[in-house]
Formats: C-alpha cells, structure tokens, sequence
C-alpha cells in the first residue's frame, strides 16, 4: 500500500485504512507486504510509486489523494512515476455527473477542481465510488495491477470490496487461516524465544510471535499469536492446535500460566 | 520511520507510535516525511532501511523488532543493509544486567536469546531503556542519524523524548507552530479546493487542508486544518489568523457556515 497523505504524518490521523486492509488481506490467506506512506507532495508520490513498482508487486494499492483540491496529487503522481500523462476520462466524468445528480445536484457546474477528479492517468480505468464524488483508479504496468482509492475510509472499503478484493481472490485462491493468540502471565518474552524457535523449526510456514504488554503487579504479561495458513482447512486446524498445545506446555514448564486462548482453530 | 513488525500489516496493532512520534515532530514544527512499514523478514528490513538510506534523511528512526525472540532481526537487517556485523556490546551488556538487576533477577541467565539484544551494528552504540530490557542503538552512516526503538510503545516513547527528540530539536532550531482545525458545514469541498488554492498563494508556505467528513441530513460536513510554522511567533499567529478569517469569509460566501474553530494560534 502506498498511502498519501500529510494528516498521516503529522498526527492527526491514524493509518486505519491500513489496518483494515491488512485484516481482511490477512484473513483471506496472503498478507500486506508493505505500507509506505508520503506527504502531499508530488516528487515523493511519483518517487513512492516508482521504488515499489520496480519491485513487481501483484497488487499496489495507492489510498488518499483523489479529491478536487490543491494537494490532492495523487493521480498525477503516479501518471508521473508511470511517465504518462494525465487525460480527462469520459467513463470516469459520467460517474461524476451520476454522482452529482442522484445527490439532486444535477446542476453542479464541472468548474476545474470538478473536472480534475476525472483526469486519469492514460491506460487507466475509473472504478464506482458509490459514497463519494471522486472514482477510484485501476491500471496495470508490468505485472502488477494498481489501485487507486479515496482516503475517506467509508469510500476506501467501498471499492475495495467491491473492485479490488474479487480480482485479489481469483489470485490467491481459496486458503484456509487458522488465528489464535494466548494471553500469558508470569513468563519471560527472553524464556519464551527457544521455545518458539523450536515451534518455528518443527512447523515450518507457521507464525509464532510473542508481544510483551508490560507487567501487572510485578507480574510479565505477554500475548503470543499464532498463525497457520494452508489450503486444507483440517490440516491448518491441527498445526494450530498442536502449536498452542506445545507452546502450553511449554510455558507451564517456565513457571508460567496460560489465561486464555482465543480465536479461530484453538 | 521505518517500522517493522507483522503486526502492523496483518491488521493486528495500530501503528500508534508513527501517529504518536509525527505529532510531536509537527508540534516542534518539523515533519515526518515518511513512513515505511515492513514485515519481520530480515531482507525486507535490509533493503528497505538501504532505500531510505539512500536519500540522506537527516534522521531516521527505526521501530520494533529489538527483542529476544526469532521474529526481531532488526538491528541484523540494519547491519546487512550498512554492510557491516553486528557485535556484542558491552555497554549493551551491561544495561541488559542493570535492568535485570533492578528488578530483582540479578541472577538471570545470559541465554542466547537475551544476548541476542547485545549485539549491535559495528560503530553503533546502545541507548538506555528504562522500560524493557532490549537497549535502544544510535549509529551514523552518511548525512544520516539512525535510531533502531523498541516497539512497545512506552519503551519506544522513553528512549525517543530522552534520546532523540533534543538532538532533532538541536537540528531545528525553535520554531512557532500554529494549527487550527475549522469545522465547516454546508460547503462542498469541490468549492472550497479554488479557495483553499488562493490562500496557498496568498500565504506561501502555510498549509490549508480539507478532510471531507461525510454529510449528516443531507449536509456535507468538513474539516479544514491550516497550519503555520516559522520562527517568529507574531507572524505565525498572525498569518494563521489572516487565513482563518479570509477562509471564513469564503465559506460564506458559499452559504456554508463555521461550527468550529479550535487549536492554538487561531
């Protein structure tokens, strides 16, 4: 994910949009690989944009800084790391007009700031944004497929639900993910590392991380996340199991309890 | 930034200490510039931490992936990304037994994995925590100073506001800062973008920006940041003030009206 944005740089917003996506990417079996996030700045997005594209990635997703204003740069950004130029899109106007008037706008004049929204980079198709004015953007350079989203969270989940995640799907396939995460009390996070290392080596491709909260009353409380994805849903529902059970075990033998087990496949 | 931790890209933790270390940059009238966050994979780490590297920030700070366990290899990913060996520290060392010590386990074991949190970059030096047992580290390469933090976030905030944060603000320089939120109704931002491009004109160097927040009863709601930092308070005050009432104004003569007008300087 590239997102844009000086209000996620500054404080004033917290990142949600990638947090939502990494949840629903995650659950589906593949994973968010990289967020980067720039200022409203044309340089650094066409410069973002380059740097990832040159690593091939399937999917980039580009949130943020589609909207008619000043620092709304985002599509010239990416027409600019691609090395086309910008071109006013008569799909992309039509879903603007549509917009417009089912809001009983229809008489909204298309001034410059309007009919910015609907210049797209050349190869690029707009995508409905059925909540706000602004389209959403698809386009392909070398192998990856790129998106371009609103930042509005609302009109963000909207496309991807409905453009992005299908094409996502056919790619990854029907996977199968098992989650659980153990609240622990009374061990080490430094005790815990053999022991996960050794549930790393005995069950390769699993996830197994440890995330310290502090002590209460003297007292290491840790949270330990593991994660299995396979395409057999029995398989990963074992693995998972077994890993909780052993990792169990294992913490008792450190003096430790195990509070609770939560999530999917415990 | 770069931050590091699956975490953060499975949708299981905010990244709450980008948003807590950018707002404090931008109060000290500085910025962010950018945010990169990658998974715990110790080429992702290397190359991302190289690309970065590259563009001679005067600062870069380095989150998560300090601790005992397999999945932290930051400060091995920062090492391969420099092109040099981590090495055991012994002032390193030495905090790790001061903190066990501190905490009533002076007799805890030297294990592997605890170790591990010793081993520095070559040339780099370890920095007090007083929260966690893994150090903070400090090294120079370039223009370029790097900060490798913990993740936990008040492992992270303790070793930033003592450590990093006076060697920024020595590089700053004092600056006044001025940032004022408008909560704006009845306005569409599509207006508002040729305002907001006037006053970027009028005042070079400020920053006016609109945050569309949806409509309630068929009213679009927005809000409308400006902000403005230069080293004479007078003129930040005044000028955020100018900006404040001349978009005031627009957004009247719009029809639109100003709820709200809140923060410092306006």
């Amino acid at each position: 994910m590239l997102a844009v944005g000086k209000e996620l740089l500054i404080g004033r917003t917290l990142n949600t949009n990638a947090h939502w996506m990494g949840k629903r990417l995650a659950r589906m079996g593949t994973m968010l690989k990289q967020v980067t996030t720039v200022d409203d700045d044309l340089g650094e997005i066409a410069s973002a944009f380059r740097g990832i594209a040159r690593r091939s990635p399937d999917f980039l997703v580009v949130v943020g800084g589609l909207g008619p204003t000043p620092d709304d740069m985002t599509l010239k950004g990416v027409a600019d790391g691609l090395g086309v130029s910008l071109r006013r899109n008569d799909v992309a106007l039509r879903l603007m007009r549509e917009h417009y008037a089912m809001r009983g706008m229809g008489k909204v004049e298309l001034t410059p700031a309007r009919l910015k929204m609907a210049r797209l980079p050349a190869g690029a198709e707009p995508l409905l944004n059925e909540t706000g004015s602004a389209p959403g953007v698809r386009l392909a350079t070398g192998g990856t497929t790129v998106y371009c989203l609103p930042g509005v969270p609302a009109e963000m989940k909207g496309i991807f639900r409905r453009a992005v995640e299908p094409e996502i799907r056919a790619r990854v396939g029907k996977l199968n993910r098992r989650y659980v995460t153990m609240k622990l009390e009374g061990a080490l996070e430094s005790d815990l590392a053999p022991l996960i290392a050794a549930e790393l080596r005995r069950h390769p491709g699993a996830y197994v991380k440890s995330h310290p909260k502090g002590t209460r009353e003297g007292v290491s409380r840790i949270e330990l996340d593991v994660a299995v994805v396979g395409d057999r849903k029995e398989w990963a529902d074992r693995e998972c199991r077994a890993i909780v059970a052993e990792m169990k075990e294992g913490v008792v033998g450190l003096g430790g309890t195990v509070r609770a087990v939560r999530g999917a496949g415990g």
